[in-house]
């Protein structure tokens, strides 16, 4: 009914109750720490703040259990999930072991694998998990290791190497530890992790490719969702079964709305210290030029598609990538364009500013950081076009790119292996020279629509005066100059590349390559642009660090360190969310699995596997699939396990919903939402759809 | 997965294909009446646009046989959907008769209705439904009835009597048959609509209200949706079933996404040709200004409800309505703040007026009409907060609007009925007195707050030398002037306000209630914007016209008239759309409806029916339940039929989804969607939730 006011009328009629929703909506608790979010390390939980939030008192041995229970993976998170060894990470996590047990005439990254029994489980090559056994503070060791007055570069190089020299000692020689300086608060502390890493791990159960990643990429960071984003591992010892002293036991009845929900895992990296002129700087430059990248190569891989049928089969992975990364970014920019938000950051910011200028001491110590940060922005912003055209990255075209590498080689081989740049040593030959001379070859109707592309936003950008434009263009269009350059290029093949390099500096100097003397132009303007920038960034990676001790010196342990791909327990409640002018919910069942299968009659990237179409009538379809909760995760955390206050595990997380994007830089409780299986998704299929009720058995034993 | 680059090596090497539906987003064709939306009259199909879009060709009879199968009924529309003369429309459009014949000790809205047999059907009360049997033209009567030269307010009293007789003769005194002249394109046309009536309709089954309304206030306005909004009701004709002779077939196997689909019905009301200025006067004043006063009544109904539990329960309803038409005035303002929408309509009056422009004849003619209009929203600017605060409309706060009633009272009666203003005149003297004298009790604590809140606002809008806000408010803070006047007003009660009412004006011209001075204040005031007002409106839609017939004279009848709540139809396609960072499935299914149900644990308003929760395993919940599809509706579409190119019923109207709101002023396919039951549902639902089979049987017979 779409008459407001007839609404208002029938509501009224029916009396409908008021949905308990109105009163749930999570109001941002008075704990200043929050403003970074909540990704608690081990060493420091924010034990006071529980208790008075969730009324949770955690005491040692709980945090202990959950600690010794969570793992790391290459990338993700895992957890010990049954006395037998049983671990449980995402689909995703899990793809290399399920890759590399894959046997000839196999593919069970589609069709999945299920282990009869033990002796069937698979051994993953090379994969390993890490569990942390120990943080200690190594702060004064680091920084007593670090010259007085040392510049930006020698400081760094002694850190390195204290670094260096405590994790060695800590290691000992023992294979199966392995230890790591993690720098918190941006350098503000150092802390030694150490880990035992477990090495056997062999693969018990993965699901088809199709239903951990239902829906695909539309779907992809989104909520409502419905994946089985799932890998089951056991990890063994002596070629028997692992029997962990400490594992997540399974929650017999799942979680409700409302209840208190911890992610143990290990988030990546998030930039919740940056201040408002750098998120500025990000908002206005950095990430409307990613965009505009993004959808320059958009627009010319689909033209490309469109005109040719046998491009736009080649293409179609290519468009998936760059449209997920335009969403991703997107989503990014939206929280920075949102005003609310930034509004929010900009209070907090004032608010932390005014207790640093309150008090004389730290007013001294750290009462310039903000403006010195603006002004630094301030110069890369003047910097920032220069530095994006003065670079050989002209999105998919990559002559231009070649062209760089070629024209610099007989000049840098010339060199001693020491004194080149990181890529041109010996140690890299091997890999620069398959790139220059054996790549795939170039596709000159995508090369010249790209460069054109490129050129087109390079002349948008940069003023008729600027050098390189110059070079580039000339008084051409983009589409001429594009079409001239590759008519002439003397670069198309690896031969040709192979032969200007060997002729060394007087062949290129020679050449009349219009690649060769773009890149000769760009180059010299080039290391002038980077020289400046790195000189930027080195400061500013000083003032960032005393922002953070700022806010240690402020805040103290409320406030939690950055994400650092390091295991941290991150609080959090089963929550809807307002979303399309309605609320999400809190769960999704199986039954939203098909209902969405469905609605899309079956078509990918909404089709499902035959074995689960068959069993539809076998499962329980009200049984909770997905579930989201306001825990505060990012990349890394895929994996992670949920647990209640019992420590026992309701989830699986594997994805954040669309409005969590900003939260690389912002965390807000009221639409940030962490996604994950439900525990209770996980048993039933196994039971039910892939016919393993053994290891539903050992999962739920207690 | 949330890292974008892992996702999209993910993405390559699960090697997943491609969503049919990137193809699949609708481009606004070529077709320049579209602009205006598809709302077509059955006068002026657009016959060539269909065939060269759809390749469907409407043949006369197919024209008119839909047409007599469609059915208007007092604010909505139905549908005749059997050769025994059963009629669908929506839940909310059939509450009157639902209402009208429930029992003592019954509660039909609530727990539905299904006749058992034919015998048990029950007589609506009152209810009639119009088939619409013919149109004619009569512009030309209606335009040669006003006289050359005359002024705005005598041209509307001579064209009202011809129109009047227009419809007197077309009636003819036959009780069945009910006539309307229909002004189109804002009287650019008028349109005589015949009209034969059906006034015995009996109620044959109708569901629960919370299955027709799954989801309440907060999934209203939006997809994906899960209601069964449905009523069915028989024609009857000497106490016998009618059998017309013309009714929508049932489709066999309803609709698949991308299949065409036509809407017939009765749309309300848009204002698709207002221009770009009127829109921005709109924009920036008229919907701010309803917001500012929806959002400070919601704040003060909250702080009550939050200080008092008598008055949360109490209030419980009024927030939801307020909170309904703020959702709905959000999305309306949304879609004119959207950019692209704007720009696109800019875009549009640009080549309309450059069509204009180009026309000598035309130009003298309507070249001018754009600039005037923009005049006048420039003047109605200068006015408009005075307006708005030279009126009695305190939000929820009572007082002053009854003040301002008893204020005028002794002068308006002491004139003849015929000199007073329509709600002064005997007519309505009753129900006037009611309002003043009987109605309930003033809620001081409500009042004083609302007054605050009203005055808060006046006090932020109002420069400090207004007269009104001088009196109003003095020196005193809103609180305080609200705290004051509550204190010493002496018209709490109706007794008071009779008492000075029958005082006449030297009573009224003695108080010393503070709102019966504030009144004397307001009243000259807003008679004389009052009269600005209506100078400028009058102008204003003697412009609108000639607007119109501009349209008309450059686009001719590729336009569709704005809505006018008369007999349209719509074409459209299924459709998904993007929404939420993916794509909204085109269907949902019963599966759906209880994935949303367990997801919010049967808490309302997602709560369900009990005979829904025990027919949970009867139902095929893969069946379909609602639909979207991009026909151009709005309120008064509301029980529409859906049917396909063989004209057979695939759908039932009932709302439109969050984006579909700015549709007051601009069509969009993009994402623009109606939203409907899904035919295949109603027969499911019969069958095998209310045991209706014969009723099934007789929608279904072919």
């Amino acid at each position: 009914m779409r008459f407001t006011k007839s609404l208002f009328t029938l509501v009224l009629a029916l009396g409908l109750a008021v949905p308990a929703a109105r009163a749930q909506e999570p109001v941002q608790p008075e704990y200043p720490g929050l403003e970074t979010g909540k990704m608690w390390t081990f060493d420091v939980p924010p034990l006071e703040y529980w208790a008075r939030r969730y009324n949770f008192q955690a005491t040692p041995q709980w945090l202990e259990n959950v600690r010794m229970s969570a793992l790391r993976l290459p990338g993700c998170t895992a957890s010990f999930v049954s006395s037998n060894g049983l671990i449980m990470t995402n689909h995703h996590c899990g793809r290399g072991c399920t890759v590399g047990v894959t046997r000839p005439g196999e593919d069970l990254l589609t069709n999945g694998f299920v282990a009869a029994s033990q002796a069937e489980e698979r051994a993953c090559p090379g994969l390993y998990v890490d569990q942390l056994i120990g943080i200690t503070d190594v702060t004064d060791r680091v920084n007593a290791a670090v010259t007085a007055g040392a510049t930006p570069g020698r400081a760094a190089e002694q850190r390195d190497a204290v670094i260096s020299a405590i994790q060695q000692e800590c290691t000992a020689g023992q294979a199966t530890t392995t230890c790591q300086v993690v720098p918190m608060y941006r350098g503000g502390q150092y802390k030694l992790y150490r880990f035992h890493r477990y090495s056997d791990l062999r693969l018990v159960m993965a699901p088809e490719g199709q239903v951990a990643f239902f829906g695909g990429d539309p779907d992809n960071f989104t909520f409502p969702r419905h994946d089985l984003d799932l890998t089951i591992l056991r990890a063994y010892e002596n070629n028997q079964p692992l029997h962990p002293a400490n594992y997540f036991r399974w929650s017999a009845n799942g979680s409700s709305e409302g209840d208190l929900v911890f992610v143990v895992g290990n988030p990546g990296s998030t930039g919740r210290l940056y201040t408002v002129s750098q998120l500025e700087y990000i908002r206005d430059l950095q990430y409307p030029m990613n965009l505009k990248a993004l959808r320059s190569q958009l627009a010319v891989y689909r033209a490309v598609s469109a005109a040719d049928a046998q491009h736009a089969s080649a293409l179609r992975n290519a468009i998936f990538g760059v449209a997920n990364s335009e969403k991703a970014v997107t989503g990014y920019l939206g929280g920075l364009q949102d005003p609310r938000l930034m509004e929010h950051k900009r209070a907090w910011e004032s608010e932390f500013r005014g207790r640093v200028n309150g008090d004389a001491n730290l007013r001294r110590q750290y009462g310039d950081v903000w403006d010195n940060l603006a002004r630094i922005r301030g110069q890369m912003r003047t910097l920032f076009l220069r530095r994006v055209y003065y670079s050989f990255n002209s999105y998919g075209a990559r002559l231009l790119g070649l062209a760089g590498v070629v024209a610099q080689m007989p000049g840098q081989l010339a060199k001693p292996d020491s004194a080149r740049p990181q890529e041109f040593r010996d140690a890299n030959r091997q890999r620069i020279e398959r790139g220059l001379y054996a790549g795939a070859p170039i596709d000159t109707m995508i090369e010249v629509r790209m460069l054109a592309a490129y050129l087109t936003n390079m002349a948008a950008d940069l003023p008729a005066t600027d050098p390189v434009r110059r070079a580039a263009l000339g008084a051409r269009t983009p589409e001429e100059a594009a079409a001239a350059m590759l008519q002439a290029t003397q670069i198309m093949t690896g031969d040709q590349r192979r032969a200007l390099v060997q002729g060394g500096d007087a062949a290129i100097n020679a050449s009349t390559d219009p690649f060769i003397r773009l890149a000769k132009v760009i180059l010299p303007l080039q290391r002038d642009i980077d020289r400046q920038w790195t000189d930027l960034v080195n400061q500013e990676s000083q003032y960032a660090e005393r922002i953070a001790r700022a806010l240690l010196a402020v805040y103290g342990n409320t406030v939690s360190p950055d994400a650092t791909f390091s295991l941290r327990i991150q609080d959090g409640q089963v929550l809807r969310y307002p979303y399309n002018g309605t609320y999400a919910q809190p769960y999704t069942t199986f039954a939203g699995l098909f209902d969405r299968w469905t609605g899309f009659s079956g078509r990918s990237p909404w089709d499902l596997p035959e074995r689960w179409i068959s069993h539809r009538d076998s499962l329980n379809l009200m049984t909770p699939l997905n579930g989201v909760s306001t825990n505060d995760i990012i990349g890394g955390n895929s994996g992670s396990p949920v647990v209640n206050r019992d420590g026992e595990v309701v989830g699986l997380i594997f994805d954040g919903n669309i409005e969590s994007l900003p939260g690389n830089w912002l965390y807000e409780e009221r639409v940030n939402r962490a996604v994950w299986v439900d525990s209770r998704a996980i048993v039933e299929a196994l039971r039910h759809v892939y016919s393993a009720g053994t290891l539903a058995d050992e999962l739920t034993r207690r």
